[in-house]
């Protein structure tokens, strides 16, 4: 979606108020095979800020994952956030004397170092362009955990994710690369501990792509995009996959029969008024035993009776569905034990 | 959508509860001409209930569009939904000598009335097959507004929309007749009182659908679908198209200076922590003055602000933005204030 946001902000620029803050989430259509966690109908959640290069942004974008996690369930133990900073690795490969038209094809071929073996990601190197010395000091550089100490940028940003309290979720990774062209600065990707998934999600900082669709001006953004179906696997896996509530109803206003229907209206019309979940039994003529046993099938945890004897004494019969005790009540008793 | 559900329920059969309660929402896509209320990509509601022939579950289905009209605030001065049924309708005509056979066409004839001249409909029901005097009968047919009186099966499913409350939304009207083929017996329709829309949405009953596209056994049905595009337009006409909220930011935490930043993270960490809907100003060299025209522009309520004196007192300024009074408080009375 980045691009497309991307032309969108440019055309709309002169109405906008910045730095604009913007999400989305949707069914997405994608034309490959479908393979485990990659479909060709999915859902998808973008969010990005656009309209301020500081670094303060991709702190809050990163946090705003972090804090996605944890809603989850999913602990620091289980996922993760790897960030890098590709300007910050530019500055170094320059400094190896590595020329700037090499940094693009290096970042592709990097980008790839997870999905191959050591020994033919040398290779790869090696075919980009770079020497066995080279080679070689760029691997110091992909393996030095704690490089993020003399960039700033990253330091900054690490500082304000600690301050929103998502540090465990987060770790500079010098590997972290991104594939697409379009990221400027700050990259960063979701990662399951085990590795078991390789990335889970990614985003970054793309401050010149809004321009190169057409703004008169340079619009820096920064943002992610989280797919359904990889965070689906990995909330099974983790066995934090939520249960959902196949019927939300809190009550089975039953029909004792036809003549009786009037009564059972009148209950279900209390109890929606009070926004208690209600099924009124929509056909009068079902014997009240399959009533319960249609509530009983559906998960339904309680059940109210109005027979002839509760019409006469003026109550209701409320049947708890789960240990099958059963009280007549007043029905402002009914109202308040739903509640 | 009710051809597709009657498909899935007919599959389903087996593992399911019935009465089965379903309900969808989401984006559709139609190849036709778009016009005015009626665009190739839209949004569409449908809600069923399917496995009773009682027409309790039609009285419920009318009503549950009778509270979404309360809900939008639209009167029974506004919309109705119209209500007939085609059984009482095919026995009318059993009786005036005309063959079952006709019914269908003539019901399809019936359909476009609203549509045509009373000339042109004359000729239309005269092609159809019918002679002069059948169409004067059918004609006073069509115009008897009592007609329902006559019948259990409406002046059942009226008598319990009554005891729902939205009998002023619901009228009988002998001349809806829907031009879908599979409806059987209750038809209805949502108008607007004026008339300028024509038909807003519709449903019926399609009690033997399930089983004409594979069910093993009778599964009868009755729901109905409605698009957004009209609806939205006839909130527009009623002046009842509610106002969205643009931005729902209830505070902007401002950054005084990059040296204060944490101040604000601390800040804006305590009020999203009491579900506070809270900015924070994603970029700490932005000068104030920018941050509140941001707040301003985007009609943020509130703006909270930490300077040195501030910092110093261990308060926070909370500015109303609609009057322009600004305090010295406490965090905990921010907090308070802004619940």
């Amino acid at each position: 979606m980045t691009p497309s946001l991307s032309r969108m902000i440019a055309q709309a620029a002169g109405r906008l108020t910045f730095p604009v803050k913007w999400f989305t989430y949707g069914r997405r259509f994608r034309y490959e095979q479908p393979q485990k966690g990659r479909g060709r109908e999915f859902f998808q959640w973008d969010i990005d800020i656009l309209g301020t290069d500081s670094f303060a942004a991709d702190a809050e974008i990163i946090s705003i994952a972090a804090s996605f996690y944890k809603k989850l369930g999913l602990t620091p133990q289980e996922v993760k956030i790897k960030i890098n900073d590709r300007k910050f690795l530019q500055e170094k490969l320059s400094a190896m004397g590595i020329d700037p038209d090499l940094t693009l094809p290096l970042i592709k071929v990097i980008d790839k170092r997870s999905k191959v073996t050591p020994d033919n990601f040398n290779t790869m190197l090696t075919d980009a362009g770079l020497g066995t010395e080279k080679v070689s000091s760029l691997l110091n550089i992909l393996d030095d955990k704690d490089g993020y100490k003399n960039s700033e940028w990253l330091t900054g940003i690490l500082n304000i994710i600690k301050q929103y309290g998502f540090d465990d979720y987060v770790e500079f990774d010098p590997g972290i690369v991104r594939g697409l062209d379009y990221y400027t600065r700050t990259v960063f990707e979701g990662w399951d501990v085990k590795g078991e998934f390789r990335s889970i999600w990614g985003g970054g900082r793309y401050d010149n792509l809004t321009q190169d669709v057409g703004a008169s001006q340079t619009i820096p953004g920064v943002g992610f995009a989280m797919g359904d179906m990889v965070m689906e696997e990995v909330l099974k896996k983790c066995g934090k996959f939520p249960a959902l509530t196949v019927n939300k109803t809190r009550v089975l206003v039953t029909v004792f029969s036809p003549e009786l229907f009037d009564k059972s209206i009148e209950l279900s019309n209390i109890l929606r008024r009070e926004n208690t979940l209600t099924e009124l039994y929509p056909d009068p003529r079902t014997k009240l035993e399959r009533q319960l046993k249609y509530a009983a099938r559906k998960g339904i945890p309680y059940v109210a009776i109005i027979g002839p004897e509760e019409m006469e004494k003026g109550l209701v019969t409320l049947k708890n569905m789960s240990n099958g005790e059963q009280k007549m009540l007043q029905k402002e008793q009914v109202v308040k034990q739903l509640i």
